[in-house]
Formats: structure tokens, C-alpha cells, sequence
């Protein structure tokens, strides 16, 4: 199957996904204190917006250039994407609740710094799945030898324990989320990544 | 007509309808009991959002299935994917609806299965209609005997009694409404369906 | 300028717009009737869903047909077609307002017929005013004798007559708004029109 | 890396960010006034709805234009690409809020102004950065002499000055905000700009 449509579903729904994390953004017209009040309280949601744009960004960024190592898609691949875009969906909601948590602390503020952890765990998940699929299944371009793959596989891999460890922080003091997931996706934005070594 | 706009607009259509799907989880950030216990009785929609998003994703991959296999589209063919295309948008709020009244049980859980399993029925028939209309009025790249054909359009169209099915089950037992086409999208998925034995 | 992005903006922005059409759609968990009655009470809400679908659907249609005739766009072209846009995207707005004021009657209805309607005609004049632009200004592909073009757009902007005409029968009984605007949309789709003569 | 898909993902969200805009036009089925009176009232989101869309519009026109000029991207220009897509996003919020508090009038609707300011200038920001960056890295499809990319981007920059100004403006008379915002829109919209002598 011709990867073409897949890319273009995809970036379909990494388009809609992105922009409906603005819909947390919004003040109420009356009767609830001056706009310039509201904007303050509020600022948790303007980070975890910008935040959350980033990951999806990066995501999108990846995405293109994993698929740029591979011709065609297979239906297990096409599953695995699904899984990964099932996962970024979510990200508006997680995202929301995070930021209407944080501020309330306690064990409210841990459950959402939890779910946010979920939406990003399972896309590093995804990812690495997806890569190995490409990898041990024929599907790229210009094929590497098992040892290479399976060290791309790893250093991708790697990268994703970075999820759990962030989380983990984040229970322990819930507005690292933010910093945190905020500081991964600087990272992989900044980083001149290959994800092969064959990869132009 | 070229093919392309047509694969375009319904990606499009299908790209959104899947992120709105999302739009039914959330959660009330103050006074409606803690957030893990909110998180608990909203299982039923995690549950459906999940069910839904492979939905959309399984008719997704059949649509790029079944237009692979053409080059140009009639009106006819335009109005049978408009049609899909409606019954598919309907779907965030039927699957929103049957989430929220599966927990009640009694007529109005049954009504709401009935409501999902118009949106899945819709889908299923205009699928077929679509496959028909390809088949008999030559839009088919490598065209088939009548015989051949009509095995694909039975073979396929049978797979679509399988909603009415699950839908009367649902009637009897509404959790079973989310199993059953569940377990249908994970068929769909999973099996390497070829439409046409032409078909590579 | 290149058509391509154009036609793809355009599909993005159509798309999005007749999924839209569906946030609409919604009831109420609990403590608003049974589920059937809140269906009941919502037909206006299904049968305007279905209208302004078709028409949506009718519009993406004839814009394919339209750009199919042209290889590049200029700036006034693009200017047009973003004022068709910005009058498709008021669409989810003034269906819904038509779909809960039609069962109150008076003037109320009346104005959402209004309302209704202005999205309408909106359209109808600015898709004329794109097709008088691409024959009066060199943008066609195969370029037709000037009376040729002036037939064609007449014979469009005819059609468009019928819009005020729908709009002004409504304002006499809101219903006929949806089933007069059902009927063109149901028209413009089996109606296998030529916009030009020499359009394959 | 190919430049198409970032297209197709810009493309996409500018849709999608197009269309919400048009979810602050609302009216309240029951108990607050007759339609019509509700109409009345809401003419700032009328207005506002218009002056953004004509906004994305003209960011869409542009990106078109800026990306015609290269054939690749690189991490950087992908990253400022997502910068100006995020103030494009915030767009609705801030568009909704300034037609909420235009009316109220005082310190409110200067917050409402400057929101919005801050949404222009970010993009307006974000494309100067972007120009400068095809320029100075060697990204250009035909290359120009130091002076006269250095004379574009100024000349596109100068134009960057012009959303401080209108903002400044509209610090001392909210209801400015809309008129020179869609001023800008409307003569960026008319003006044949080429924004490098040596593009077509």
C-alpha cells in the first residue's frame, strides 16, 4: 500500500489535534472578575498550550521523517499509526486537565499529571514500534544490517524512558510536568536527529 | 473526474471526524468529586472513544483500499461517498450519546445502541453501494467478469450484516453494542482483506 | 500562483466546516426526558444536518468542476474564494440557529431564515463572481469566444437566482427553508452540468 | 527535507484554525431575547469574525508565496513555522475575547486589544524570521546578493511595524483594533507585493 494517503491522514489529524488545544483557551465575558484577572489565573493553560503545541510538533516533525526512511505501508504499520494518532488525540483533553489541576496540587494534580503522562508514554510507545516495523519488516528504502537497526531501535527506545522518568518526577512535584515534557520537545526539536544512519 | 479531490476532501472529513471524537472526554475542574473518581465513571467513554477511533481508522483504510482500485470517479460514486461521509460525522456524537447512556441501562441505553448502530449501518451500506457502483459502471482500472464481481460485492456486503447483528444484540445487552463493533474493527484490521482478486 | 495549495486550503476548509455541522447534534445525559423524546424533540436538528450537508457537499463538488477548467490563480481569484469560504464556514452556525428556531415560529424563525439564507446566497455570488473572473481574465486552460462565457455565467448565476427565491418562500413558512434548499442541493447533484462547453 | 509536507501540515491547520473562528457565532436557543435582538448585540463577533478570517487569509496567501520560493526546509525554518502556526491557533480565543470586551469598554477591552495584538504580532514576528532564515541559509530555489535580501526582509519587516502601531491605536480606542487590523488584511489582500525581486 502507498504510504502517500497514510502521510496525508495523518497529518490531517496532527493539524486538528494541534489546533483544538487552543479550545482550553478561553475567558468568560462577565461576571467573572476583570479579563486581566482571568488571563492570570489562567496561566496554566497558556503553558501547557505551548507545551503541548511543541510536542505535537515534534511529533509531526518525526513522523515525516520516519516515513521518509520507507516506500509503502503495511496494515500492522498502518495499525501502529493509528495506535500513535489514538494516543495524540488525546492530548487536547490531557492537556486541559493538566492545566486545570496543577494549581489545586494534592492528588488531583497527580492523577492528571499521570494522564498526560499516559497520552506521551503511548506515543514514545507507538514510535518505537512503528521504527521497529519499518526496520525488521522490509519496509525501508535502503534496508541496514540487523546490528545497525537494532541500535537505531535502542537510541529511539532510549529516548522514550524519558516519558516514565518525567511522569515519575511529576508525581512527585506536578508543575515539572510542564518543564519537563516542555524540555523534551526543545531537545528533539533542537536536535539534529538521524534516525538512521543511512538517512540523508 | 480525477480521483484525487475525492481522496483529498474524504481524508479530510475523516481526519476531523476522528479528533472529534475526543471532544467527549473531559472533566469538570471543580466540584464534581475528585479527579480519579471522575476518571472511574467515565470509563464507558474511554472505552467508545477507543471503539470509534479504530472505527473511523478501519473505514479510513478500506476507503484507500477501494479507491486504489479506480482511477476517476462519477457523480454517482461522489454522492454514494457523501453519503458515507454524513453517516461517518455522525458518529462523535453517537458515540458520545452511547457512552453516556450505556451506565443508565433500561430503554434508554437500548436507544442509544440503536443510534450507534444507524451510524455504523449507514457506513456499511454506502460502502457496499460503493463498491457496486465501481464494479458494474466501469470505473475500474482492471475490470472483473460479472461473476467475479458480484462474489466481491456479496463477500463484502455480507461482512455488513454484521452490524444489524451486533446492533440487536446490543438491544438485548448495550455493553455488548461496544464489543461487538470493537471486535468487528479488530477483524477489519487485522485481516489482510483483499477487496478484488485482482487487487495486488 | 500555483492552484494546487488553493484546492487543498479550500478541501481543508470544507472539510472542517461540514464536520462541524455535527457539534449540533447533542443531548442531554440526564434529567432533560428520555433519550427517545430529546431525539424527538431534536428532528430539526437531523434534518438540517442532512440539508446543510448536501450543501456542503454540493459546493465541494462544483468547486472541483471549477478549478478543473483553471491551471493558476491570481490574487483577486484567491480573495473570491476566500469570501466563499468565510460564508461556508458560517454554515454550522446558521444551520443550528435555523434548527432551533424553525419549532418556535414567528419572527423569530423567520429571521434564522434570514440568517440561513444570507450563507446561501453568500455562496451562490461569490462562486459566480470566481467563474466571471476566470473567463473575463485569461485564467481558463481552453479560453471560450466571450458570448460563450457570458452564457455560461448567466446560466450559473441563473441558478443563484433561485437561493433569494428559496429564502423569500421561507420567510412566508420557515419549513419550506430546509426542504427548498434540500431540493437544490439534491438538483445541483443529479444535474450532471457542464459549467462550459468545452468542459470535458 | 521535502517542503510538501510542511505545506500540507500548515495548510491544514490554517483550515482548521480558519473554521473555528466561526464557533464564537452563537445564539442562545431560548429565555434571552428575541433572535433578533441577540443578532444586534453580537455584531462584534460579526465584525471580528470577518476582520480574522480575512487575517488567516492573508497569512495563508502569504506562507503560500514565502514557500514558493524554496524547495526545502530545515529544522530551524520548521520550527519557526510551528512558532507562527501557534500564534495562528491562539487566533480564535483572542478574536472571541476581543469581541466580548470590545463592548465593555475600560481596562477590559484594552486587555482584549493587546491579546490580540500579541496573536498579530507573534505572526507577524514569526513570518520576518522565517523570510530571514530562507535568505541567510542558502535555502532560496534562486539564490539573491546579500543586499537586496537584506532590502526584503527590512521592507517585510517594515510591514511587521505596522501591527505595534494599529495595537498602540487601539490601546486608546478599542473599536481601532478591528478597522486597522482589517485595513492591513484588506491591503496585504490587494497588494500585487513580490516578496523577492526575482519571484515571478
Amino acid at each position: 500500500m502507498d504510504k502517500g494517503r497514510a502521510e496525508a491522514f495523518s497529518d490531517g489529524v496532527l493539524a486538528v489535534a494541534i489546533t483544538l488545544l487552543a479550545l482550553d483557551l478561553h475567558v468568560e465575558a462577565t461576571g467573572h472578575g476583570t479579563l486581566v484577572h482571568q488571563l492570570g489565573q489562567a496561566w496554566p493553560s497558556f503553558v501547557a498550550y505551548v507545551v503541548s503545541f511543541f510536542v505535537i510538533g515534534v511529533i509531526w516533525v518525526n513522523h515525516h521523517a520516519m516515513f521518509a526512511l520507507i516506500d509503502r505501508v503495511d496494515r500492522v504499520l498502518l495499525f501502529e499509526n493509528l495506535v500513535l494518532l489514538m494516543f495524540v488525540v488525546t492530548l487536547p483533553f490531557t492537556t486541559s486537565t493538566l492545566a486545570d489541576f496543577i494549581p489545586e496540587g494534592g492528588s488531583n494534580a497527580r492523577w492528571a499529571v499521570l494522564l498526560y503522562g499516559v497520552s506521551n508514554m503511548g506515543m514514545a510507545f507507538a514510535f518505537t514500534a512503528m521504527l521497529s516495523r519499518m526496520i525488521h519488516h522490509g519496509l525501508l528504502v535502503r534496508p541496514v544490517p540487523p546490528d545497525v537497526g537494532n541500535r537505531a531501535i535502542r537510541r529511539f527506545g532510549l529516548g522514550t524512558i524519558a516519558y516514565p522518568v518525567v511522569t515519575a518526577l511529576g508525581l512527585i512535584w506536578p508543575p515539572f510536568m510542564l518543564i519537563g515534557i516542555g524540555a523534551l520537545a526543545v531537545y528533539y526539536m533542537a536536535e539534529q536527529t538521524q534516525i538512521l544512519p543511512s538517512d540523508g
